[in-house]
């Protein structure tokens, strides 16, 4: 069973909760809520081990590479990530913003492995995996917003560990699109979002992608 | 003379300010400024056109790729931006991350091109084009910090215009160091810098990088 691909599993096992209370976001839109560089969580299906789970890394190495057709992302996830194994075998992963209210959970994630068979980190914090449309491994319902993506290319990855993921389809949570995102210095603190600022009207070379 | 490498032409031509009133900023400490996802400007030395001249772009597709060993991170410049040819000729740059007082600047740059043989931004938007240490491209006096980069890796330019850039000197601007950076929501939106939170008593297995 652990041998199938995620995907391919079906639904059932392990039984995630269905995106009642989700709504669709744009896969093409996707640049919008990573450029502005949000520390985010990575959620994968754990195909590997013993025993078939959910997994979640906090990430906040990570771009936008490409607007769209398709949408493209960067991000470094190396062996000493325990999902690492997980995304090398199944290809597939959710890229889930979190907000300001999970901050503790967040930083929490990204200090324990779940590299221990029995460790499901959703169990753990609380937090409700979600039955994604395209991938295996479930959606965060408590983040503000969830990126379905598959593996496009692994050129960078045995180098630098950088994965070109596409992103297939989005997510929203209407109850948390309104929290702040969080912007990791790298040392365990974190600016928060604060004041928007709009100069829309002084860009005249990118309109497309005012909408 | 435009056929030289940007950092074998002498320091007369153009002529620079001199770091003055910069301080030194560890380069292995690059991801600090860029993890959190800041808009930034890049700037190179353009020696591909008539005149030999300094050029700017805002760009906000970047990310952290490796912390040290060497710092590297990634970077998005196509052929659509005029500073693609001489990143290409000169394989360096100097990525610069600007406080919101440059706000109107940081989209202004964004939106005129370079490629005006006569247009030097750094002379139209009131900029200080000051020596760099170690390659060609000038710093920006007026950012937060300045980070001089050669390129590491080209293998993902042809497909996705994704420049591996290996940071090799950083400088910081003690009087705007306090400032608020920007996160472009890629549609001519920012968010600012708001409060800060500090988790890093809960950073239980990233103590190396909380000095």
């Amino acid at each position: 069973m652990a041998k199938r691909k995620a995907s391919e599993i079906d639904a059932s096992e392990p039984a995630f909760a269905s995106p009642e209370g989700l709504e669709d976001y744009p896969a093409r839109k996707a640049y919008r809520l990573l450029e502005p560089g949000p520390v985010v969580l990575v959620s994968t299906l754990d195909t590997v081990g013993e025993n078939i789970k959910p997994n979640l890394m906090t990430m906040g190495f990570h771009m936008v590479i490409q607007h769209e057709d398709p949408p493209l992302i960067g991000a470094i996830i190396g062996p000493w990530d325990h999902s690492y194994a997980a995304l090398k075998k199944n290809k597939e992963c959710v890229v889930a913003i979190p907000t300001v209210e999970l901050a503790e959970k967040v930083v929490d994630i990204g200090n324990c492995s779940g590299d221990e068979s029995e460790l499901d980190k959703f169990a753990r914090f609380g937090l409700t995996p979600v039955k994604a449309g395209k991938v295996g491994a479930p959606l965060v319902k408590e983040c503000m917003a969830n990126l379905e993506c598959v593996v496009e290319d692994t050129k960078l990855v045995s180098k630098y560990n950088m994965w070109v993921l596409k992103v297939v389809r989005g997510w929203i949570n209407p109850d948390a699109k309104e929290g702040k995102t969080m912007h990791h210095w790298g040392d365990g603190t974190f600016t928060l979002d604060g004041e928007v600022i709009n100069l829309q009207e002084r860009m005249t070379k990118w309109k497309e992608y005012q909408d």
